[in-house]
């Protein structure tokens, strides 16, 4: 309870500030060279992330752009999210880890799929899934642009016994629900909408149930510390 | 009227059938070779467009994604859309024109920006655009990527006399719309919310309510014709 007014508090106080360096776009132009964004591993070895277009930094409100690089070896945690995903391999060749099972208990053992230059591949909702460079002697390079539709991705995270209950109840609370549902699409802050949804598994045997809940997410932690530090 | 049966003809149809050539990804591989995709100019010289991942042959419901060259002194039309859309330019330089007039009575004087490889930008939501490729030399090459969030789209695609008429009526009707308005964003085809928001613009000067609606786009023309086509 307590994370989720942290929470609450550092989107608030996101949306009130937004003069942090690398975490606003205020002062930037409005055509950027990539080359020159901010760059960093967030915590994870091997990892070079560009938030290109992204919602905490930029106020996007529907897609995110990423630039990402791996080095030889180097992964993205086993993940699965409510949005959209696609990828565009711009260098470098991999392997891309995928299982269709989110209707069964855990992902189960993946399908292996060869990534290459010049290659695009989906992701379906929901499915668990992990890209690795599996090329000793090439750093493989991606773009990866993800989609933050409202409302569902907030629904989907609530614990099936809260929705369960949800759907329970009378019409008047029907109504009210979906009253709430046309507020919080309308005024809630984006992110509070569409961060809640990435779920990290510590291996493909790990039970849907058990993923745990990333918010935020790695590279977004850093800029809402940020406003909240500068606030108080 | 009539074309608004043929559009919702055509939507059906297309959920009907997706045995189409090069118009489903039924059949093809997860990961696909960007360079082997369809590409066409559909109408327009200069262009060479790549659907990478799109809503009519992917399936695609929030996002899309394009792969666009536009050969020297080529362009896209002067056009808004009420989708989020971020370019990554991957070769070439050219021009951005941009108009952020949405509530003038026309565009006016856009404002010009230089675009080079590596550079990215966002398109603030329906701000009339232009890119053109003004570099003599080189092609200009550019991963579009574009938001289609639901229902907003629609409502503000309607006539404001509609709109203005929809606010005006009781509670009663209120909650009827409340009801359509989820209805429609659960079950209605993507493709009917996410496609009617695209106008093209003759000039600077073109009020933004003569701008013509451009519906199905240029390149899902073709596939929902075809889809059509199948099934007469």
């Amino acid at each position: 309870m307590e994370k989720f007014w942290f929470i609450l508090l550092s989107l608030v106080l996101s949306y009130a500030s937004s003069e942090a360096s690398q975490c606003s776009i205020k002062g930037l132009p409005l055509v950027r060279n990539i080359s020159e964004l901010p760059q960093d591993n967030y915590g994870r070895a091997g990892l070079s992330h560009i938030t290109v277009a992204g919602s905490v930094s930029h106020g996007m409100k529907e897609v995110e752009v990423w630039l990402q690089t791996f080095s030889p070896g180097s992964r993205t945690p086993i993940h699965r999210h409510s949005g959209e995903e696609v990828f565009v391999v711009l260098k470098g060749s991999g392997t891309l880890y995928l299982a269709s099972s989110s209707h069964e208990k855990y992902p189960g053992k993946p399908q292996e799929y060869f990534i290459f230059s010049n290659s695009t591949f989906v992701i379906p909702v929901n499915d668990v899934h992990q890209v690795w460079n599996s090329n000793e002697n090439e750093d493989l390079q991606m773009l990866a642009i993800i989609s933050r539709p409202p409302i569902k991705v907030y629904v989907t995270s609530l614990p099936p016994s809260f929705c369960t209950s949800i759907f329970a109840v009378t019409m008047l609370f029907r109504t009210l629900l979906l009253y709430s549902y046309l507020w919080i699409e309308t005024f809630a802050p984006p992110t509070l909408l569409n961060m809640l949804s990435r779920f990290i598994y510590n291996d493909w045997s790990m039970p849907h149930t058990a993923a745990k809940l990333k918010f935020p997410y790695f590279w977004d932690e850093q800029c809402l510390q940020e406003h909240v530090k500068d606030e108080l």
